[in-house]
């Protein structure tokens, strides 16, 4: 019997952006009955109602939010079905999906997988960007395995929808090569771009006197937190290597019509995108 | 010889963003003696003492502000020498800056031109997005011709510093080079992810369920003019296209680093990127 998420006590694995944010949303709307947290960072102690630096605290919960790096929920979810009571449901932040939930068909019986992935970040990373309001109208990725019960999903709906957040249900192989290129792929755009003027700026020095909003907030991605997004990318790389692949095509294809001057090609192009981009964030 | 700024009267062509945010910052600083403006838009009359859709208004002018597109300010040159008073100011605030302070060769000796480029902007345009307040702060790239004299250079210099930026003198072929890549690179970026995203979605319609803030912020510039933007990269078509070309090969070279998993080197990278990217912006 799968319990309600207000009589439920909930432990979130890492307490940084995500899980802080989490832990902070749950607390404002009171929507749990203890919310515990696993974090080496005394700082966030005061968001949960017990804290520790030890996975152990995972045995108390009916709910296990795993909130770390991609890879280190990969090497959590072992000891987590060591732990976990029966009848715990084990839930993900994780920005990829089709490596943890492929982990999560291995978790025992008794315990209750779901993947889940909130669609909202920021480029500052840690308890200290933590925000109760993070997830309000972001969508929430729920990816249920075969075995998952249709109260385990309803749980994992309330606890979305507890924080402002709007559950929505995607297959792993499908959210991950969406994410790909709407989220991977730019994230590796802002890098390459902060790589590449980090090198002109050595050859001129005016480089970045000369740089304004535009480059701003081109670049902004490029600051995320590098451990999440290596294992981001190392659990997606196929796709993520496509997409900046195709980019890659149509940018020199791009960069050749310009150098030859396709003015009617090229204005094609840029209206398309300037149109599409107005339609999708109104002001 | 010259007048100071503020026994000045300056006409501005082109009330868009750009022209009407300086006849906004000059009257809100009582900066010059009259401010006339060249628009269309009946709008915009209201920033300036005195308006008019006639290039006309120029012949009355001390300081001549040509804030078209590129390409117009091209188109409205000559015109602007035959009506000019002589000794007037002819400045620009053109993105790119050899053709246009290579035709200002081409004006008589009784005029006194220099280029200009104030490094700001947003992704709207148009008089109502105009801003009293743009300029403070801002880069004011002044490109000096060999003919400019020193009264010229200080009432540009005066110019830029009545309405809050920095004036900074670079040679047009240095300016040119230096804005394709720290902001037309980042322009074409934002328009080929659109560009290409527009596409897969037509593909999968869950993809821009799935955008989050990353997206929005890379993809901004796409919004940008593109009149405006077109003249920009026409105007710098071989640096623009040198700079999207290597970009593109340094992705496609990322790209295949993540396929193969080299996870040192795509870390080295991102890691550069990030420092850099903090380094660059603090909060």
């Amino acid at each position: 019997m799968v319990k309600s998420l207000s009589d439920s006590s909930i432990t979130i694995v890492g307490l940084g952006l995500m899980g802080g944010s989490l832990a902070l949303a749950l607390r404002a709307r009171k929507a749990c009955k203890n919310i515990f947290g696993v974090t080496r960072n005394p700082v966030a102690h005061h968001a949960v109602d017990r804290a520790s630096a030890d996975l152990s605290l995972v045995s108390e919960a009916d709910i296990i939010v795993l909130a770390a790096p991609v890879r280190t929920i990969l090497e959590q979810l072992p000891r987590v079905s060591q732990i976990a009571q029966p009848g715990a449901m084990v839930i993900d932040l994780g920005s990829t999906k089709c490596e943890i939930v492929g982990a999560m068909e291995e978790l025992p019986s008794h315990l209750e997988p779901i993947g889940g992935h909130p669609m909202c970040g920021k480029e500052i990373s840690g308890f200290q960007a933590a925000d109760a309001e993070l997830y309000q109208d972001a969508v929430f990725v729920l990816s249920p395995l075969e075995r998952t019960s249709s109260q385990t999903l309803s749980l994992a709906r309330a606890l979305a929808e507890a924080i402002g957040a709007r559950p929505i249900i995607v297959d792993p192989k499908r959210h991950d090569k969406i994410v790909a290129n709407i989220s991977h792929l730019p994230y590796t755009l802002a890098s390459a771009l902060m790589s590449m003027m980090d090198q002109l700026s050595h050859e001129d020095n005016l480089l970045y006197t000369l740089a304004a909003s535009g480059f701003r907030d081109t670049s902004r991605l490029a600051a995320s937190d590098t451990t999440m997004m290596l294992d981001i990318l190392m659990t997606n790389r196929q796709n993520v290597a496509d997409a900046m692949c195709q980019y890659s095509r149509r940018l020199a294809e791009l960069a050749d019509m310009i150098y030859e001057g396709d003015e009617s090609d090229v204005r094609g192009i840029l209206e398309v995108a300037a149109t599409r981009r107005k339609e999708l964030f109104k002001p």
